[in-house]
């Protein structure tokens, strides 16, 4: 990032900043809800624009263990019954979903209880495209969340560091999986995950593949090390390339299922 | 509920102001996405609160039918695997859920192609509390409709007309589907659904009970009017007591299940 860019970069914060005191001026005026730890600049300077981070899932999406994630059982059809109904058989870690801290603890945060103050919050988009591009088995690492924060500042309190490897363009394809040997797809370094817990409050990291671990992982050390600490992830994010690295406000439809530890949820972008 | 805990209840969801997210305005020059017809008010003054209008489903969640909605199938369990991963079998309409069009169509839109501009809309709160506490049958009118438009202008474009009755605070009493002798609760009348439909271009309607039509209907004339007409509805929504009756902006966290005539949603308010 260059110097007029700071610059231009440093203006804009203090814009947020200004409009943030006349948002929460008008908001303190009703009762109930959760104040935002941060008012996202996206809302402040009034978002215009939505962008769908959520692949449309179905019997065909592909699956960390191969077999369908979903499948349909129509009880009622309109011809016959004046309406249409489905019940649904559903994995929880499938399509676009989340992983809930107690996917991977004992007695961690079910999916239903994740705080509301960590369901809209400041994205950030860590691209690692043109290193996936190369190596399937890409990861994020340190260096890439230190890029980041050079160009973009600290990543924000609540945030979401979203890798965009370029995956979600492969989601119709068999190598969005790996191939006959095994599993191959990007993920995050278990050392950028530990840098995330010790030096930053982000709440979330996403993933555009089917685990927060990359596909040759041994033993999810990324989901062991991020999960338990009471943070969550996405799986499966789509739309990486239709937002920008910072200033994005994403909203996680998160299902609000008792006691799951995850499930397919509709994430959108707020630009 | 006593007074006392509903202050303790409003108090715990309220979190304190911490850092402000510092982010560029680089949003402005990314392509894609949906463009809102309108930038809804509460974003344009920059959204500071969110309330959660989403109950929390279950196996105990009351269903229009009467059957659980939801049944957890627990697949693999941290103490023996390393993981909690449940199977739901999820009935499509039960919980805070989706009506797509395609629920009482022969072909219109399933809840995966509801479009991104009718996912975070306007929305309109009409308050119809007294009259059902005294009428568990009680019906949004053309009448309420025209009073709510005197008070706050015209519904916009695209927006969500929400009945609030109150209903959403009964969830846990048997007299949120009725009684031994059949389905007793609010909905939206024929008329009221004609009226927005004729005069207005809103985009969802919403209610705080088991569905769009009041409990004791024999025709089901506001799903048959409303959803084949291309626009879709919220069943079961909750928090309405917590937002305004205009300006909130309603983010609907429809599931994006291919096919499917409506599913379990997050539903959000900022404010
Ligand atoms: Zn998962
Ligand atoms: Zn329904």
């Amino acid at each position: 990032m260059c110097h007029v860019c700071v610059t231009e970069a440093v203006k804009a914060r203090m814009l947020s900043r200004r409009d943030l005191f006349r948002a929460s001026a008008a908001g303190a005026v009703v009762a109930g809800g959760t104040m935002l730890g941060a008012a996202p600049a996206a809302l402040a300077q009034g978002a215009a624009r939505v962008v769908d981070l959520t692949h449309t899932h179905s019997p065909d999406f592909p699956t960390f263990g191969g077999a369908p994630g979903l499948s349909f059982d129509q009880q009622f059809a309109f011809d016959a019954d004046g309406y249409n109904l489905n019940v649904l058989t559903l994995d929880e870690h499938t399509g676009t979903h989340i992983d809930a801290p107690l996917h991977f603890s004992a007695d961690g945060l079910s999916v239903d209880e994740l705080p509301l103050s960590q369901l809209v919050v400041p994205l950030c988009v860590i691209d690692i495209r043109a290193r996936a591009a190369a190596d399937r088995d890409a990861q994020v690492t340190p260096d890439d969340l230190a890029a980041w924060i050079a160009a973009h500042g600290p990543i924000p309190d609540n945030a979401c560091v979203a890798m965009n490897s370029g995956w979600a363009a492969r989601v119709g394809d068999a190598s969005f999986r790996g191939d006959a040997e095994g599993l191959h797809f990007p993920g995050f370094h278990i050392e950028a995950t530990r840098m995330l817990l010790e030096e930053t409050r982000a709440a979330v990291i996403a993933v555009d593949t089917l685990s927060l671990d990359h596909g040759p992982s041994p033993d999810f050390a990324t989901h062991y090390a991020w999960l338990p600490a009471g943070r969550y992830g996405i799986e499966c994010i789509a739309g990486l390339d239709d937002v920008p690295a910072a200033g994005a406000t994403l909203v996680v439809g998160a299902p609000k299922f008792r006691g799951g530890t995850g499930g397919p949820a509709r994430v959108l972008a707020l630009v």
